[in-house]
């Protein structure tokens, strides 16, 4: 079985967050588990097409309750829904925005409440905010499939629950990472340019990705820079650190020597 | 804290499997975490110089005994040392070829030796011969060092290293994904081929990782098909089988009605 070495961050989500390592897009899961390798686990906990409310069950049964002394500590929890419960009527993924802002505050409160069973002060948390869609391409990439469908988002709404992340980690106390801003600030705030960052107007790709590890990663530097990669030492030492002499003595984590 | 809600594929190795990740690469970590997604959780075990007389007390550590009934199950796991054990002396990095078949192998018995306490009869072992070493490069890339550095590998001894670890996994009744052979085979059998696969000589590049990628998959898919991502259901369903009028029902693991 797997030894808890390394502490996690976790990366719970929609399909955005499970696509976070798909060759070719140098998404945001690969780029955060190639730098903090050797200190932390980053695990997906992506689930393509989910909302908050089917992610909440979920979300119960991935943190372990804080009377299992045994499970890898949650050093980092980034949140990033909102894509799937901005859908219209009559989308089954459609979550109200009231229904939606109060699954979040849930989820957080899980962790942050010291009435919680899954109290864990040591978790920074990040709520991150869906990008915003570009209903052209979505709506062209609809009309395509067998059966056509039609148009299942719409920009103000998606950007409403973008708002309501950032109203809930305000509230809440919690990291906010833009994510909304940052794409339609880097498409000059054009809808129709929101195609070099979204290939099919709601997934993004590698631009996408890259504008949203920058924001993500800059978030983290500025609001819990304690937990940087670049300021976390690996968790066993670089291999010119080694005692040639006893390596045993200088890789042993339990003696406490490295 | 993060609970075990999936088994666990454990990639332990040195700085070739460390960088699995890197962005640009496409690498043979990224590409795993991204097919085994809601399957299982690919770790990256990948120490950066590390040969497998250092990598022992490391693995010891990242084991764990099979009495701690709160640890992720290990599902898989892929050893892949023999770049820098090949290190010709005086490198500090050298391991006799015999010590490190030795290494090898107590690494295996740890795992399915029924006397030993971090036993794990579930867990499928794949042993990976490291790449051929192209000298020409290697030797160019040392040589431009501050201050340059002599030749710290050879082809031969490498490969020699590389055959240790086929009989080390013949012996042992594990699996071999054997790396070295297929990626001197991709270059014709041409020590300077080797240029297309390894970027300095040693490392894998995009290449590079698409051959070991490939060769790894497809063992596995000849050796242990029920372990191959494409066999395995993802732990949570997909979305469009969630039951819409009763959600944390589908989605409730602990009552098996997934």
């Amino acid at each position: 079985m797997a030894a808890p070495i390394q502490d996690v961050f976790m990366l719970f989500g929609d399909s955005i967050t499970q696509g976070g390592w798909e060759p070719g897009l140098n998404g945001f899961g690969q780029r955060l588990t190639h730098v903090y390798a050797r200190r932390l686990d980053v695990l997906n906990r992506g689930f393509s097409g989910y909302n908050t409310t089917w992610g909440m069950p979920v979300f119960e049964q991935c943190i372990a309750k804080a009377s299992d002394k045994y499970a890898p500590r949650l050093r980092m929890l980034a949140i990033w829904f909102g894509a799937n419960d901005a859908c219209i009527k009559p989308s089954p993924q459609h979550v109200p925005l009231a229904t939606f802002a109060a699954n979040l505050k849930q989820m957080v409160d899980m962790i942050k409440s010291p009435k919680s069973e899954y109290y864990s002060p040591t978790t920074r948390i990040i709520l991150i905010s869906p990008p915003p869609v570009n209903t052209h391409a979505r709506k062209a990439a609809l009309a395509e499939r067998e059966p056509p469908m039609a148009l299942d988002r719409e920009f103000d709404i998606t950007r409403a629950y973008a708002d309501a992340v950032r109203d809930v980690a305000a509230a809440e106390g919690v990291i906010f990472a833009d994510v909304w801003t940052a794409i339609y600030e880097a498409a000059d705030k054009d809808e129709v340019k929101l195609d070099k960052f979204l290939g099919d107007g709601l997934h993004l790709n590698e631009n996408g990705y890259d504008v949203m590890y920058k924001t993500l990663i800059d978030t983290i530097g500025k609001e819990c820079p304690e937990v940087h990669y670049a300021n976390i030492g690996p968790v066993f030492p670089p291999w010119v650190a080694i005692d040639l002499e006893n390596p045993a003595k200088s890789l042993n984590l339990a003696k406490g020597e490295t």
